[in-house]
């Protein structure tokens, strides 16, 4: 672990930077990487962004700061990335062994580069990234801003999960100071669903099924539901925090049916239930607000053994 | 229109206090009044809260850090109340014309106190009420920031909408340093639906038609569905935002019979359409993001003339 000067002195001394963002890449590893990359090349370096996947169209408009550069790399900076898992191919093969500096807020991380700043305090990669811009002297602009908010407003829900802190608001002030259209990210980022999205949410919503005392709230999502809205990867997000947004239920379970056969079960729970504790019972993990396992059986099955580990875990309780 | 420190210096003058909430009360109004109540109270004067209609099981906890009091109110003060026609009954007759100051942020404030303090740049009534605390010498505690917190939040849709300033973060940051639930907070005020309202989300998602080339898209609530599923004017909210969350759509409208007879037409629109301009052909009104009006007619032709004067509109705009 190095102080976060020290990742400064060290990019001020190091040119030909690529900045590593990971796979299935969200709004804080785009945010970060597009942000530290602007910032270097303010500083007159060379800069470039790499990630395994695809970057979403909704998440194009970070790019809009950066200017694509092509060189050979000469060092290698991960933002946002716990763990070499998460790096994909083809970055994996490439880099995954010569990581200089990574900078990064997950308290798992593995510390597989030669140099690591690691914040867990910090809500988002983008807190982190704020400060080590400070640090190199580079001033805040719109293009900065807007990264940089695209961080901290994913990472935490809109300022709503538990990780916010008072400096998180405190950068997000500085943040919209410059002008930075934080309405209209917050709109991309929350307010706008595909019509596949809103095709499958109406459908995952016909098949809420209540239990115990309607404390749990079931949900399922087939392959053939996927097929029938053409609903992708993305077009699932939020789909899972449904059940539990119903008023009284503790738990919200949904069952996604996987391509490659079996079910998904991702938990959703509110205090004082601890999401991962039932998950752990099918050898599954996670946070105490949410959590995932896999079942091999069939819907009927696969909802039925959830809901009654979820409903004996109340039980404990006395709910 | 007196100076923040006029108010200020009215109120450490006065005592027995009676602070008003307009009617059908959110958490901005009563954000406000029971921060200023309980404020008034640390002073050590006497302070209570009316509002003419009852107050929803949800905003309960704003009322945790008051202490109830019977007495012959003194000094009348109306907090985020534009307008007496919002006062509603019992408390226009009581009220009406006696209200020594208003505390507001409405630019349609019609300054019917005999002193008031309005600021149209505060994106929540709770903005103003922060800093009136601290020209009394109250100080920041707990209660008064889950008071505060509640207002900002409500009225900015989660520090989402455009009306959000580097300070309304600021003020959010020394809130959340006192320890306030933020989170819980915005989870009881945003994520949190009734069975009700589920219930209803899914039927008039079932609704949805899109014309325009997918650029509108209409979907209607009846008098039928609100029986069935047994919603109430609480479980409504949110529903007029669904059609304008689908990609693409700039125009969603909603079509919601009336209890009395007729149509209420709710539209909500992206930029560069303004929504007001719509509903003004029907004689409605509203601002450029979300507008409204009423049609006395059959669903249907409700329906197509709204969708065809939307249609019209996006014409004009090449759009």
């Amino acid at each position: 672990m190095i102080r976060l000067n020290e990742a400064a002195d060290f990019l001020l001394a190091k040119d030909r930077f690529v900045i590593l963002s990971h796979n299935y890449p969200d709004g804080d590893t785009l945010g970060s990487s597009t942000a530290l990359c602007r910032g270097l090349q303010k500083l007159g370096k060379h800069a470039m962004i790499r990630c395994s996947d695809e970057i979403g169209a909704k998440y194009r408009y970070l790019f809009e700061g950066v200017t694509p550069e092509d060189f050979t790399p000469e060092t290698v900076v991960a933002v946002d990335i716990a763990d070499t898992a998460l790096f994909g191919e083809p970055l994996l093969s490439l880099y995954g062994e010569k990581v200089d500096l990574c900078i990064d807020h997950h308290p798992s991380n593995t510390g597989y580069a030669a140099r690591s700043y690691v914040d867990p305090k910090a809500a988002a990669t983008c807190e982190i990234i704020f400060d080590l811009l400070r640090l190199l002297g580079v001033e805040l602009d719109v293009f900065l801003a807007a990264s940089l908010y695209t961080g901290i407003t994913t990472d935490t829900g809109g300022f709503k999960y538990t990780n916010v802190t008072p400096r998180t608001y405190r950068i997000a002030a500085d943040l919209v100071e410059t002008g930075c259209d934080a309405p209209g990210i917050n709109r991309s980022m929350f307010d706008t669903k595909s019509r596949a999205h809103m095709e499958l949410e109406r459908r995952v919503m016909d098949t809420m099924e209540y239990s115990h005392n309607d404390r749990i709230a079931v949900v399922s999502v087939t392959q053939q539901m996927i097929r029938e809205t053409g609903a992708t990867e993305d077009d699932m997000d939020g789909i899972s925090s449904i059940p539990r947004q119903v008023e009284d239920v503790l738990v919200g379970i949904t069952v996604r049916e996987r391509a490659e056969g079996g079910y998904k079960i991702s938990l959703r729970a509110q205090r004082p239930v601890n999401a991962s504790e039932i998950c752990a019972k099918f050898g599954g993990g996670g946070h105490p607000g949410a959590a995932g396992c896999t079942l091999q059986t069939t819907l009927e099955e696969a909802k039925a053994q959830v809901v009654a580990a979820a409903s004996a875990y109340l039980k404990q309780l006395n709910l």
